[in-house]
C-alpha cells in the first residue's frame, strides 16, 4: 500500500521504558498540515493532552509534527507540563517551525515523573532517522503491552488522481474510547481545509474508535489526530469528500478492530452486532453494555454459550426494549429466540466458539432501524496477570 | 444473637442445582407481616421478580412467606411464570394463606427452563423441617458460587423492650446493586406499619446494598425484602424508629460488606472511602467508578500501589473535580498528594497491601461535605476461571 506523500517518520529508544525497545516516535509533515483531533474526556488529563489542545487552538488547527512516547503517560506528574513543553520546543527548533505546530502525546504508567531532559536528548538521533518509509518503526514505538503493531492504510481514487491515508494506533489496556481512545495518528496527503477535517474525523470515530472497548476504562491520555498536508496536490470536491470520509472510516475501523483483537490478555476478538434498536445511539449503548460485561467476556473466553448473560447485560444498558422480542446469535447460531432458549447443539456451538473470532448478534425484532457494530475481546486470566503487576 | 420472634425457616435439596447441596429456602412468618421490597432495575426481569412485585401490590404490602431457590434464575424461560406461580400456590396451600402473601425469589443460571413440578414436589419436606432456628440453613440454601453463608443480626433496645433484626443474603457474581442486589432477606419482630417500612429499607439500602459492587453487572433477579411481623408486640415510636432504622442499616451494611468480601474469586475486601465531594451522590459516583475499574481491582490483587489508576478511574466518573486537589491513601499511607506522587516506601506499602483488606481513601480537599463508603473486591484469575465455565 502506498503511503501518503510529504510525511517522514522515525523512532528511537530514549530510555523512558525499562525494556530496551523504541519508546519515542516522530511523525513530520514536510509542510504545515490541516489538523483535527479528539482527546480523552477523562476529568484527569495528561500534560501532553492539555498542551496539544492548546497548541491546536494557537496554530488555528495546523501542525507540522506529532511527537509520541510510550512507557510514561506524563500524567499526574509535578514536572509534566515542563517535560512536554521542553520536548515540543526542541522539536520546533529542529524543524524551524512554531512550537504551536508540534503535538505531543504520551502513553504508559500514570503518576511517575518524566525527566524533562530525556526526550530532548534523544531528538538528534530521532531526526537523523527520519525517513518516508519509517511508518512501521513509529507504529512500533508507541506500543505498551500490545503484542503487535497496529497499522491500516487506505487509497481514495478521485477524478484527478488518488490520495492516500495511513493510520497507526496503540491499544491493549485502559481502552474505552470516549471521544477518542488511546493513541491514534492518521495522515493523508489530500488537501482538505481544517473546517471540513474535524467533522470527518468525528464521524469516522463514531463508527470506529467509539465502538471499541477492552476493559471499559478510559485513559487519561487518549489522543486521536488526523493530519492532511495536501502533498498530493489533490483537493477532493465536496462530493468526493464523502468518498474520502468513507475510506477514512474504513481505515479507522480497521485500527479499532485491531485494538480489540490485541486487547490485554485477549485470545479472541468479539464482534457485537446490534440491530432493531430505536436508533444507532441506543444500539451502541446496548452493544457497549454487552462488551463491558465481565461475565459475557469470561463466558466467551471459556467458549460457553451462556446467552443469558448477554441478555442480562443488554438489560443493564438503560435502553428500553422488550426482552420477548430479542433473538441472540452466537457464531451465527440462534441461541435465544423471543427471549428464551432456542434449540441448538451445545456441543457443536462450543466447538465453533473455540475459534479466534466470536460474533454476537443481538437482534430486536420490529421496525427499529438503529444498528451498530462494536468490537471487544474476551477476558482471560492473562489480563489479570498482566495488570496485577504492570508497574513491577 | 437472639432471632426475631414469630418466624420459622427451612431448607432442602429440591434437585435444581446439579451439586447435591440445599437449593430451596423458605422463610415463614407466623402471622402476616408488613413487607417492603426493592427489585432489580435490569430491563430483563426474572419471573419471580415480576410475580413478587405483583403479589406485594395485591396484598397491600403484607407477606407470610419468602420462597427462594438457587441454581436457576428462572429468567428468560418459557415456563418461568408458570413455575413461579405453581410454587407460590403450593406454599399458600400449605400455609392456608392467600397466594398474594407468598414472595418467590430465584438465583442461578439465566435461560434454562425450571421444571414447574420440582419445587412443589419438595415442599412437604421443606414444611416438615420448618423451625425457629433454621435461619442458617435457609441462608446456606440461597448461595450460588458464594464460599460462605452471609448473615447479620441486630438488636434494637427500645423503652418497652428489645426488638430484633436478622438478615441473610447471597452474593458472589453479577453483583452491582441498582435499587437492590442479589437476594437479601431481612426479618424483624418489630411492629412497623407498611408506610413506614419502605422508606426505612430505601434509606438503609442507600448506605449498604447500593454501595457494593463485585463486577458491575446488575442481575436480572435482585430482590431485597424486609418483613416486620410485630411478634415482639413492640411498636417503636416515631423517635424510636430512627434507632431501629440505624440498626437496620448496620445489619445491611454488614451483609453488603460480606458480599464484597466473598466476591467471586476474591482474595481481598476493598473498602473505598471518598470525602470532600460536593454531595454524597457525587462521592458515590466516584467510588463506584473506582470500584468497577478492572485495572484498579487487578492492581490490588497484585498488591501494586498503582494509584494512577485510581485517579484515572475517578476521572471517568463524570463528576467534576480538580485533580490537583486530590489526595489518595492506600492502607492509610498517602500515595498521592495534590494530584501527584507523594513520598512513601513502596516496599513497605506492598507488604501492607498483601493483607486481606485494602482501604482506598480518595480525599478531595476543600469544603465539599459529600462522602461515602463503598465495598468491592479484587479481581483475580479465579474470577475468570469460575466464570469461563459457570454452566459446564
Amino acid at each position: 500500500m502506498k503511503l501518503p506523500l510529504g510525511y517522514r517518520y522515525a523512532s528511537t529508544y530514549a530510555g523512558i521504558r525499562k525494556e530496551k525497545k523504541d519508546d519515542l516516535a516522530l511523525i513530520v509533515s514536510d509542510t504545515p498540515a490541516a489538523a483535527a483531533a479528539l482527546f480523552t474526556k477523562n476529568r484527569v488529563c495528561a500534560a501532553p493532552v492539555i498542551l496539544s489542545r492548546r497548541h491546536l487552538r494557537a496554530s488555528h488547527w495546523t501542525a507540522r509534527a506529532i511527537l509520541a512516547n510510550a512507557g510514561n503517560a506524563n500524567c499526574a506528574t509535578r514536572t509534566g507540563d515542563r517535560a512536554a513543553l521542553a520536548a515540543c520546543r526542541a522539536v520546533a527548533k529542529h524543524l524551524r517551525a512554531p512550537i504551536e505546530q508540534i503535538l505531543p502525546a504520551s502513553t504508559g504508567v500514570i503518576g511517575v515523573e518524566l525527566d524533562p531532559k530525556i526526550i530532548p536528548n534523544a531528538l538528534p538521533r530521532l531526526f537523523d532517522r527520519l525517513s518516508a518509509d519509517g511508518f512501521p518503526d513509529a507504529a512500533r514505538a508507541i506500543l505498551t503491552t500490545d503484542t503487535v503493531p497496529k497499522m491500516a492504510f487506505g487509497e481514495v481514487p478521485l477524478r484527478s488522481g488518488a490520495v492516500h491515508i495511513a493510520g497507526m494506533t496503540k491499544g491493549s489496556g485502559m481502552i474505552q474510547p470516549n471521544t477518542a481512545t488511546t493513541l491514534g495518528f492518521l495522515v493523508t496527503d489530500a488537501k482538505i481545509p481544517v473546517a471540513a477535517l474535524r467533522p470527518m474525523l468525528l464521524k469516522a470515530a463514531e463508527r470506529s474508535y467509539h465502538r471499541v472497548s477492552v476493559d471499559g476504562d478510559t485513559s487519561t491520555n487518549d489522543t486521536l489526530v488526523l493530519l492532511a498536508n495536501g502533498a498530493s496536490g489533490i483537493a477532493p470536491t465536496a462530493k468526493e469528500r464523502m468518498v474520502f470520509e468513507e475510506v477514512l472510516a474504513w481505515v479507522m475501523e480497521d485500527l479499532a478492530e485491531k485494538i480489540a483483537r490485541d486487547g490485554e490478555g485477549a485470545r479472541k476478538l468479539i464482534t457485537i452486532r446490534v440491530t432493531g434498536a430505536r436508533d444507532d445511539g441506543e444500539a451502541a449503548r446496548i452493544a457497549r453494555s454487552i462488551a463491558n460485561s465481565p461475565l459475557v467476556k469470561t463466558a466467551v473466553a471459556g467458549s460457553d454459550p451462556n446467552w443469558g448473560r448477554i441478555l442480562s447485560a443488554a438489560g443493564n444498558s438503560g435502553v428500553e426494549f422488550d426482552p420477548l422480542k430479542v433473538d441472540i446469535y452466537l457464531q451465527r447460531v440462534r441461541v435465544c429466540h423471543n427471549g428464551v432458549a432456542a434449540t441448538f447443539s451445545e456441543r457443536e456451538l462450543k466447538q465453533k466458539m473455540d475459534e479466534q473470532e466470536c460474533v454476537i448478534r443481538f437482534a430486536i425484532q420490529g421496525n427499529g432501524a438503529g444498528e451498530t457494530r462494536f468490537w471487544t475481546c474476551d477476558l482471560t486470566e492473562k489480563y489479570i496477570r498482566i495488570n496485577a503487576s504492570y508497574r513491577t
